[in-house]
């Protein structure tokens, strides 16, 4: 396989073949609340139809590259620039879809080693050429938008090349990964030797190690197998000023621990070339679990118990009544969701929370986790239905992004955002977040349907995914988008929360970093990546450079 | 009780009425090893005969700080300043003993709020005076020593009256402590409400929380319940520039974690004046359990197979050949030893290495997990002992540092040294620290006898932690202490380890920080500070701005 091919299609998510249509009961949920739109059909433009800004590279720049990489590597045709021109956030899926692109990068480069990499970087610092690194290009915050500002040009640089692994130590259970191997191949290759990394993000299928561990990314087993930041014992940063290379070590009290500033750093620093990451040895069993709860505060409850009584569920996913609602209807027949909800009335449940769970590991610890977690759930008012719930949402897991495609098709915005907070604030929080959405949305004449479900656990508290439809503004979509992700982060941020559990910062969160973080902590920031990026050449107008204000 | 009163003796470990004899058995092993000094008796000199360097301090900055402060806590008396004048390292015992300090605080400074911390720091920034900030004392790298460079002065900043402890959030298992509150202090209040912290130093009795922070630091069950940096959700640190406040939240993705950057940071960035800390309920049941192997390959191979099991101890800690028989020495009776001794023997254990475990939580988990380890244990040929040498040693965790003192009055150096790295490095590493260490002590014609321990457990990796024994070269104990110091880190940091797991940087690790993390990560770090402390006045010479050599 060519592996500079962009795996995904150019204007959506994913790869064609795999959309689905709106089910009969999400369609009926969806009008109720937000209306449909009359004989809506908005397909992506052609691709030849995309206009991009000009290729502005100098002739010399260009000529380095090609001796460097190869002209074969150095690409900067219509369909290359536009496959790199954006990630996957509605902001990106509005622009490609009706083909106006305002940011591209010139040309896109594919380094093949570390050096040439080191190389490329040295090279831009001296033409004064902005830098964006190119992962699996699944961004949903902004992160890959070739912002030029002052400088000559901007290029992408793909890892697509950096794709060997090496390093499997089955003794410290680590694994060494150039930061261009994408997950199911990593995934693949590990289980074959029995062991596994258990990092599954929604974009598993076509986000990047390096992607994953520049933008500090969780997984959908997070709770259980850690989020990227925790699994992290050594890395590698090509950076404008030279390399870093950090060690593998499993801990250490050196000062602060630079592999967390690396971590997180959204290319703004450098472009991190490899990492060394813990992996696990398969689980004996896996064992799913399901329950409903009559409402959201006995299931969050009930997951705040289980966690802080180290029952620890490797998933643990808890959705509220809107989005159980619609997940039944997108995913069940009529049927079936009249026995289902049959069953829960006679036991008390009108308006049911899912929560599916799974337990991993050697089967009596597993058993005993599960039968645990059972215990709490029954002393919260849970129904227990068995493990199929968890099984179908597997199965399922990765393909709620093609549905974003299909809607925005048919007039629908789906949006979605993401917090955490301490257990303490998390229910006034969920209400807070989705007022603050319902109102904003209604009073621009287009009301929201609003999901939400807690994805991951941590004993101090848990995060927020929040999943928001509404017809879309014909002409003002994008005014539209600002004005929803705004109400949004305005109440995470205001109300003690941060402004992403795990779809990091980019261009998108920027403005409300200092309000989070602090202004002083910011400058600190900006002058960490002075030291390596003088110039300022990387990833322009991301994290600590972002706007501040959308 | 008056808080600003050191807890310390001043010159040597905690308090008088704890130092215990040198066991016979351990006599004869320290004699057999190191030889032993004939007649030595160098107890420290009186309080009134140590000589400090003249208070330097401006009278107008003293009048500020008596304005701001009251006159009460702007104390310059000797015995404050010579309290306030070292940590607790070999050199720092070596100087304080022997009465000769060339390190001491002008003043030591006594805030009570916030507030009055950052006023003092803005003080010290105009009228360029450096500053120590000093929790418990208990550093063992130079970390409070007072460097005074070309600064007007140094003063010292005691966080000793910042003892507050508020907001227990009992749903997000959450508590915010104040810098200057003593571990026993936490821990009393956390217990009678039904939870605990589960963070014991050595130094847990005379060290602080503002300390464990600064300094990154893991306890003797960091293992099960998380070093310090895993269990930092929020903070607070004043800086020369400005206090920097970071919001209590379980996770994030916003960039880089700045938490991370202050967790670690020694007293460099600024004082730490309070932290947000993850607390855990009491377990229901704490079970010990002990082991014997028959080599140190063994007991590492049974730990490791046991973390990465997920069986997960709370307490693990494996004594080599040389630790197992001192520590057995120094406890034991000549007459239990004999018929433990013959016990191992005819189970073919002729040279065992203790392991002590224990496992914490729910009684069914608890007892689930050990069994696990037992099984473990047993198929690396460990012989089962019962649990009551955890017990024992459990009883005398703290204890160890009093035998330090009382080895140095009788003529023996007694130094600890730590790191930590991938399993599959660990038993090269643990022999090759060990033959450095006796190759340059035996060259200098003072032989050590060397004892080592994996202290915690990582799934990746492990840390170890050295003893060493050796007879004082009288009159050069200094020049024999930086020798045995480089031998030791030198082949920490050639064989790819960390120069520290848990003691943190100081100014005695400076020297090998470049070496582990690079140049440009240090100069990435002095930019952040520049930030923060534009003229440097936060502990100076340590820790990023540390020596360049010993």
């Amino acid at each position: 396989m060519d592996n500079t091919q962009p795996r995904m299609r150019w204007w959506g998510w994913g790869e064609d073949g795999n959309d689905g249509p709106v089910e009969p009961g999400a369609k009926k949920m969806l009008t109720e609340t937000c209306g449909w739109p009359k004989g809506a059909n908005r397909p992506p433009v052609e691709l030849d139809a995309v206009e991009l800004p000009d290729d502005d590279l100098p002739d010399d720049s260009r000529a380095r590259f090609d001796e460097l990489l190869g002209a074969e590597f150095v690409r900067s045709d219509h369909a290359t620039r536009v496959s790199h021109a954006a990630g996957r956030s509605v902001p990106d899926l509005i622009r490609l879809r009706s083909g106006d692109v305002p940011f591209a990068p010139d040309v896109v480069l594919y380094p093949a080693s570390d050096a040439e990499v080191d190389e490329l970087l040295a090279i831009c610092r001296q033409e004064r050429i902005a830098v964006v690194p190119f992962g699996g290009g699944t961004s949903v915050v902004a992160g890959l938008d070739a912002f030029r500002r002052d400088f000559r040009s901007c290029v992408c640089i793909s890892l697509a090349r950096l794709d060997e692994i090496f390093d499997l130590d089955e003794e410290s259970l680590t694994v060494t990964v150039q930061a261009g191997v994408f997950g199911p191949d990593l995934e693949k290759n590990l289980q074959a030797k029995g062991f596994t990394l258990g990092h599954f993000p929604q974009s598993f299928e076509f986000s990047t190690v390096g992607g994953w561990v520049a933008t500090r990314s969780a997984g959908q087993q997070s709770t259980g197998y850690g989020r990227i930041d925790e699994n992290v014992f050594g890395l590698r940063c090509s950076t404008p000023n030279g390399p870093v290379e950090l060690r593998t070590i499993p801990a250490t009290a050196a000062g602060p621990n630079p592999r967390q500033m690396f971590v997180g750093s959204e290319g703004t620093l450098g472009i991190i070339t490899q990492a060394t990451l813990r992996i696990k040895r398969r689980p004996e069993t896996t064992l799913p679990d399901a329950w409903f709860f009559p409402d959201f505060h006995s299931g969050a409850t009930a997951l705040r118990e289980m966690e802080q009584d180290g029952l620890h569920p490797d998933i643990a996913r808890l959705s509220d009544v809107n989005e159980t609602e619609f997940g039944l209807a997108q995913l069940g027949s009529a049927v079936q969701r009249k026995g289902l909800n049959a069953y829960l009335r006679a036991r008390g449940v009108a308006k049911p929370c899912l929560l599916v769970l799974r337990y991993d590991g050697r089967k009596s610890a597993a058993r005993l986790r599960r039968a645990g977690g059972r215990e709490i759930a029954k002393a919260h008012k849970g129904v227990s239905i068995g493990g199929s719930p968890e099984t179908m949402w597997e199965k399922h897991r990765f393909s709620t992004p093609y549905l974003r495609d299909q809607l925005m098709t048919e007039g629908i915005m789906a949006e979605t955002m993401e917090t955490a907070a301490p257990w303490s604030a998390i229910e006034q929080l969920h209400d807070t977040i989705k007022r603050e959405i319902e109102t904003t949305m209604a009073e621009r004449g287009t009301p929201a349907l609003v999901l939400c479900h807690v994805s991951h656990l941590y004993t101090a508290g848990c995060s927020l995914y929040y999943t928001v439809f509404a017809q879309q503004h014909d002409g003002h979509e994008m005014e539209q988008w600002k004005a929803l992700k705004t109400a949004a982060c305005d109440a995470m941020v205001d109300n003690g929360a941060t402004i992403t559990h795990h779809h990091s910062t980019g261009a998108d969160h920027a403005p409300w970093l200092p309000q989070e973080q602090g202004e002083l902590w910011l400058r600190m920031l900006r002058a960490a990546k002075a030291e390596v990026d003088p110039e300022g050449i990387m990833n322009p107008g991301k994290l600590m450079n972002g706007p501040t204000q959308l």
